[in-house]
């Protein structure tokens, strides 16, 4: 047999899943809380492994899912925020040599990115635009029908570009990134500024305020709310403007809560996209669409890189 | 024979050269000039292929480079500036037909970039960003020993990425692009705009300044004219930066006559590129580096293109 084991950890869960070849429905699945806070992720993940784990005569590879930063070269997650425990950790070395199989990691935008490319809303494309918009704005592409890993696996970093040096403070730290202009936390924020600066709205200042409820505020016809997100997709477009030019996808597409947002997002965005793309031909035939896959995206990426790592040394029949 | 033909046409002049595999001296090489402005373009073109033209039966391709916007999948010149008689020129099927062999085209930028991956300061990298300063900014990426096209084949437009939505009108009539701010003439416009204001300078109000004489005041001490490649190289430096955030290369090469200004450009750059860098791993083990290949950038970039594209087809022995 030729099954690909499936691993996607987060902070709140554990997934592992057995897939076979051609087969989109795992034979096993198996969700577990990662408690990432707590001591042990790593031993909780092996017994996560375990329970659907076929024998190792069964497995061509595990793929493996992770947030970042990580080096998908080396196999090392290098210090991701959501598992503190996790600092330069091998984890691609251990699991390899537990369980005695190659193992591929890398994160899980590009991995999102990745199984949107071969089983969701990027299915036929060849160059794909992936980009997620939540509490951060990350995201995966796909050029030639190979994912984008940079020499340091530290491509598509979609949120973190500067569009604008004076903008607002990013959560990196840095200043003006796409992400600092239109992710949920940022679309929070400048509610909140606009209302200390004495902006009438329904919405009342708050610090934990989320886009969610500023939605909500800009579907009952709230101004301020609906010129939040409208701000947000107008520098939205701005960046993605950009990436067309650098990279020219035929197809984007947007995951992530705050994609959820629909219009009151994407047509600010589209009327800026327009606006700002360097030439109308990059939109020509260009697919603009939202992720079809939903939770279990990272694991299905996952199993997308196992099985692209595989065919590369499959042994000819 | 596998000989290759590489055909490298720009306002200025039309080169052709022949080309064995594994030799960099062409065994035939013709320059004449384009007269690009002139009818008949197309005419000297074939002139020019025919003066090297080894016959039908030792070539295995033509490899083609020209100035943008091109189609390099459909094989047509959209519209060049630099060649007024081109519009939805379908130069590959001409040239296919008369010399009946087959024909890859692509821009002087991305084949100038793929000429320094393969021949030039880029051997031995697999991920390289390429950018040409002078008049413009354009650029070739290479990704995994692949030239980055796009699905439209606009793809490395590394000139036309907005930093500043507010900044200096570009060229091509949108705000704040690179291009706006680190090309040659946008380091020209800055004296003057900074003459206009009252700024005192050694140089003089001129609308034909040139970057070069920027460059040489600069030499002599000249206050204003070494802020202006300050601010050139500030900018350039946030552009990079958001190119390494997407690309992550190894090598970045700079070429065009810009970047012979050297120190003035480069100090300024780095320590931009330091600042405004997403995560210093990026900047781990990155080579930034001049271009090494001369005029012939194009000529080599074609043969490359073409040498590709052959071993594609290649029938096995």
């Amino acid at each position: 047999m030729n099954l690909v084991v499936a691993v996607d950890i987060g902070g709140t869960q554990i997934r592992t899943a057995v897939y076979e070849p051609n087969d989109s429905t795992p034979l096993k699945l198996q969700r577990v809380e990662s408690q990432a806070l707590k001591p042990g992720v790593y031993e909780r993940l092996v017994k996560t492994i375990e329970a659907v784990w076929p024998g190792r005569e069964q497995v061509t590879a595990i793929g493996f899912s992770s947030p970042g930063p990580l080096d998908p070269h080396r196999g090392i997650i290098l210090a991701t925020p959501n598992i503190p425990e996790w600092k330069d950790f091998p984890v691609r070395a251990k699991l390899s040599e537990h369980f005695g199989v190659p193992v591929h990691i890398d994160n899980d935008a590009n991995l999102a990115g990745l199984a949107e490319w071969k089983y969701g809303a990027g299915r036929g494309h060849h160059n794909v635009l992936y980009l997620t918009i939540s509490t951060g704005i990350g995201g995966g592409v796909i050029i030639e029908d190979r994912l984008l890993q940079g020499y340091h696996g530290l491509a598509a970093e979609v949120g973190h570009t500067i569009i604008d040096p004076d903008g607002p403070l990013c959560g990196c730290g840095h200043r003006g990134h796409v992400e600092s202009f239109s992710s949920g936390p940022a679309i929070a924020r400048y509610v909140n500024e606009q209302l200390a600066a004495g902006v009438k709205s329904t919405l009342q200042a708050d610090p934990n305020l989320s886009a969610r409820q500023v939605a909500d505020a800009a579907l009952q016809g709230d101004a301020l709310a609906i010129a939040a997100f409208a701000r947000a997709g107008e520098y939205l477009g701005i960046g993605v403007a950009n990436y067309l030019a650098i990279l020219d996808p035929s197809i984007i597409i947007f995951g992530g809560g705050v994609s959820r947002a629909g219009d009151l997002l994407f047509k600010p965005f589209e009327e800026s996209l327009r606006k700002n793309i360097l030439h109308p031909r990059y939109l020509e035939d260009l697919v603009i669409t939202r992720a079809a896959l939903g939770d279990d995206a990272g694991l299905l990426g996952a199993r997308a890189l196992a099985e692209l790592r595989t065919e590369g040394v499959k042994i000819p029949p």
